[in-house]
């Protein structure tokens, strides 16, 4: 591997930018119903509106943090040693799997035995890998079924309810004033949620039973103990996947580190690792050890690796041992491209793009060679046992993707999305969790179908989605194509969206473009939970608006996606820090301001305890008086 | 005004990298009834495409260009003297319009007799401004009732079907390939509209029977002859509004003519000139003057300067005045935000964020300090006289949509939309074309009500939003934020979208956010065409999808919208000039490409002429022999 700054072991170091907290946030901790179940959020705090009348305490708004210890300035990170297992006792009290005494994967033996590696390699561990006892099943899914609340469910049942439920506490005790705010900053518009009806309150059965009837996954590989659990299903908030990964040709695996932690500081819900490189085990090993998220691979590149890059030679043992061997790594979800099917692939000959997925592309050229069905379909009852023994979640994947508007929704996509479902009804009867991988570029007016035929088909498991892009003219501005449909399907139902970065089918993306594909994903599956209706989703938007017409700059800034970018923006026009408590800004200037002069609208019907229309209609009368006599100036200092 | 770089009459000159063809373009003219009559556009040569069995041309594809005689380098841009009077002699013929020996506008006139402005006026033009004669009515809407079909009709009845109808003609005559290249690249899917149904031509009496009916505007004042006829409304190609304009705090005459070259280089197909400063007068007669594309204002905003920021003193005269003076300058729409109707105001007061529309809160101002009824709307039959003399177009301000997702559909915003419908059915009256302004902040599930009223209530005339922003927790990202709604409501049928920068709610936008800005919302408005099914919308993305599959790099650089940016994210991986022809691209490096190998599999189809699944399949068997047999090699070079 072409390898521009060597990532040596002993030296590692996270990067410090990436483990700051933000600006005005604290880490904080719910605990469940045992005291190890504790719930990370991050605390937003503001400051308080000062009017004339006196002033008034605005409440830290809450909210989800898929960030992990990085940004507690409490955990001592050391990336060499990795983070804290927190779900090991949970693991172990469940008595259901067993230590390996060494690794299962010929090819990981090997890796180990490699004395080159060793500058590479990640620290050992004190642990050996686990596996299921035999006879036992080890997944969420299972537990479900049989009715067992596990502390990862409760984890995620409290974690979907934080922002909302931590907010009205906070609240509770606050008299009229906090009453008040709660009125205004948790109200919303009832959501649109196409028949499914969210629960107000997520409790911990419920998460049971939605990954118990397979509408939710709950990705928590048993060897990767790091992770917060986190659920994907369309009841609950929408998450976004970040993809990261070297390739052939560019970056090292202090790089890919960087990115893992950059994606999760900035809202990435899981992390996908599709490094093509040499060191992908090495690379895996580094970032599952140091990820609070599941971590999602696509074995199928690692086993072109072991042969060379010739599809042909692919077989099932290489991929049976690349499986295994990153299963007891820790990985939490698989793509399988178990639905490119022999037959399918001749539906792509008049295609615009054909095949535009690596793994489907992998898998088509193998089948072509060989004219033999996918090896992937014929053994797949084999991959639902092994996955089952980790507890990794399937991620059906969609190798026949459309890859232009032109090929959207046609005959080779949905077949293949056929064959997902019968697929998931064969992982489901080995309690295999499974999500749907989805498209790709996709016509506004032809989305609402995939996420119809998905829910039909696949029996309501849950859709994880590229995008899909809108258009295919954008290049460099992919990200935003993509929002624009993620958006859309995100709120038809869609559970987890996979980012677009403006890097998209132009190169590899740097760290600002993970940041810039995250924050777009994290603003679309936003106005998806809006959509929807989330419990609580509304307050945020609620909160920053506040802070936006109280002239609350700095509070505006926190309460977004990227207080760094708001700041900067702002400074760029106004940089003195008087300015943060202006009262106007930079678009109309100190003379006039639209905020401003509804405030007093406000303030007088306040004031005057006007309720109805009529009664301040009549009561502007007043305000028109007054108004004249104070000098009707509408800029004055409070 | 301060005033950082000062813009000197004698030296003004234009940002040459604003007129530079874009690569691989040239601007082209395709004539109509009349030699006069020269509707331009972009032509984007494309490469052959080049395959082991021969090439195969690649036509060139035609752009709609909003970017007047600036890209075109037979034109001598000398900004000082401004664009040539193209409608000129169109309006002369009609007879039915005066010269003015001298401005109408006191105000005008005063700035005319400064001397201390000598120095950044516009040097004088050699004609005088023009207005109706007495007792004659000049607008288009007149003229369609009229059943007359005039230039500007005919003119964008070319303009809308360029890409489509030149690009069919120019395959016409290029033999059995080029009607295999039609087949495949015109073809698209057919879009979902809501009811409208979209011509598969657009005819001039298309045209004029949509400006007839009111649900189309060409805004064309008699005084900004420069300008090339577009036309907006929903059975249309979906156009987009881009706004400039300096404030009190920032940048100079310069700036703002080198934002609106920017813009329109882009892809603006209006510009609206929101300055608020010291020297709007001379700032819009500059931009005017080198405007190929319709200019919008806010007329209210330089009346209140005239008045120092004093809203109280503001006077139906004083804005009178101010409308004549912008008017015999030549600008093409004026809001108006005549639906602030005092009764509307109370509605506002418990809102989160109140108006946040400047012109609608310098008017709910005037109507507090007075307690009467907004002067815009007591006076409206006036302003449609004046409007109507010299063809400026009404947008009916929104002037209390919401700005929070908190306030978005409520009672004030709908309350004021039907006041919009009222005073619609007053303008047309008038024969004053009428398009309606929209919102603002409305989350996904809420923008289609948006659509509908405002067609129910305001007769469809042509909807013309902000956004609208999807949620509010976005600073920095607000033009993504409002790319996502503004793609879905210009499906529902909006006809202009008026963009958002990622500075809003920051500060004032520069040049590069100009750019980010436009290039969002050319994505979404495109978006918005493909779901619509305008005829040949998918042209583009057809060819462009096809250069991506057949690694045309710079095809696929060139067919984007923005070239440049696209050229430069492929070369942060991979520079040589060499990688532009290479048949990999750096995320899946040269040992392994998902798109080659599904060419294989295509250019084996087609050797064979199979022309259904079950021969494609048979097929393969032969093919999966001859793909060992040959190397199984992915990447040949051809």
């Amino acid at each position: 591997m072409n390898n521009p700054s060597p990532f040596l072991a002993a030296t590692a170091a996270v990067d410090q930018a990436a483990i700051a907290p933000l600006p005005k946030s604290r880490k904080i901790y719910v605990q469940g119903m045992r005291p190890d179940v504790r719930v990370p959020m991050r605390e937003i705090a503001q400051a308080d509106t000062v009017t004339s009348s006196g002033s008034e305490q605005n409440p830290p708004i809450f909210v989800y943090d898929c960030s992990g210890p990085y940004t507690d300035p409490d955990v001592k990170i050391d990336i060499r040693s990795g983070l804290p297992a927190l779900r090991n006792t949970w693991i172990s009290e469940r008595n259901d799997t067993e230590f390996l005494p060494t690794r299962t994967s010929r090819h990981a033996r090997e890796r180990a035995a490699d004395s080159m590696l060793a500058a590479l390699r990640f620290p050992d561990l004190d642990r050996q890998p686990r596996r299921a006892k035999a006879g036992k099943v080890v997944t969420q899914m299972y537990y479900a079924r049989q009715g067992m609340i596990t502390p990862e469910m409760e984890f995620v049942a409290i974690r979907e309810n934080l922002n909302r439920r931590v907010y009205l506490e906070s609240l509770k005790n606050s008299g009229p004033d906090g009453e008040k705010l709660v009125a205004i900053l948790s109200r919303q518009h009832p959501g649109e949620s196409f028949g499914l009806v969210i629960p107000g309150e997520i409790t911990p059965e419920f998460v049971r039973d939605e990954i118990a009837r397979g509408r939710a996954i709950l990705p928590a590989n048993i060897n990767h103990p790091e992770c917060e659990p986190m659920i994907i299903g369309r009841s609950f908030l929408t998450k976004i996947n970040a993809n990261i990964g070297n390739s052939a040709l560019g970056s090292s695996i202090a790089e890919e580190v960087d990115k893992m932690t950059w994606a999760i500081r900035w809202g990435g819900d899981t992390v996908m690792d599709l490094s093509t490189g040499k060191h992908i085990h090495e690379t895996r090993e580094w970032i599952i050890r140091n990820a609070p998220v599941p971590i999602g691979t696509v074995p199928i590149y690692q086993a072109l690796e072991k042969v060379d890059g010739r599809a042909e030679e692919l077989s099932w043992e290489i991929f049976r041992d690349t499986l295994i061997e990153q299963a007891e790594q820790g990985v939490d979800y698989f793509t399988i491209h178990a639905g490119v099917r022999l037959a399918h692939i001749p539906l792509t000959a008049r295609r615009l793009t054909g095949i535009v997925s690596r793994g489907g592309s992998i898998l088509a050229k193998w089948c072509l060679a060989h004219h033999r069905e996918n090896f992937l379909y014929t053994h797949f009852a084999e991959i639902c046992e092994i996955l089952r023994a980790y507890d990794v979640a399937f991620s059906l994947g969609d190798g026949l993707r459309p890859g232009s508007i032109f090929d959207a929704n046609d005959e080779a996509q949905l077949a293949e999305l056929k064959t997902l479902g019968e697929l998931t009804a064969i992982a489901w009867q080995y309690d295999a969790q499974t999500m749907i991988e989805g498209p790709g570029h996709v016509p506004l007016h032809m989305i609402r179908e995939n996420m119809e035929l998905e829910l039909d088909w696949c029996k309501e498991a849950p859709f994880y989605t590229l995008g899909p892009l809108v258009t295919d003219i954008s290049p460099g501005y992919d990200h935003i194509s993509s929002a624009i449909g993620a958006a859309m399907i995100g709120w038809h139902g869609t559970a987890m969206l996979c980012y677009v970065t403006p890097k998209e089918h132009l190169g590899l993306p740097d760290k600002d473009d993970v940041k810039e594909g995250i924050i777009a994903y994290k603003l679309a599956a936003h106005a998806a939970d809006l959509a929807k209706g989330h419990p609580g989703a509304q307050i945020r938007d609620n909160a920053l608006s506040k802070a936006r017409y109280e002239f609350r700059w700095e509070d505006q800034f926190n309460l977004g996606l990227d207080p760094d970018k708001a700041r900067e923006f702002h400074d760029e026009t106004l940089p003195r820090e008087a300015a943060k408590t202006a009262h106007f800004c930079s678009m109309c200037g100190p003379r006039f301001c639209s905020m401003k002069i509804t405030q007093e609208v406000r303030e007088f019907a306040t004031r005057h305890g006007l309720t109805d229309s009529a009664a301040l209609l009549k009561g502007m009368e007043e305000k028109a008086a007054e108004f004249v006599e104070t000098g009707s100036e509408v800029y004055r200092k409070v």
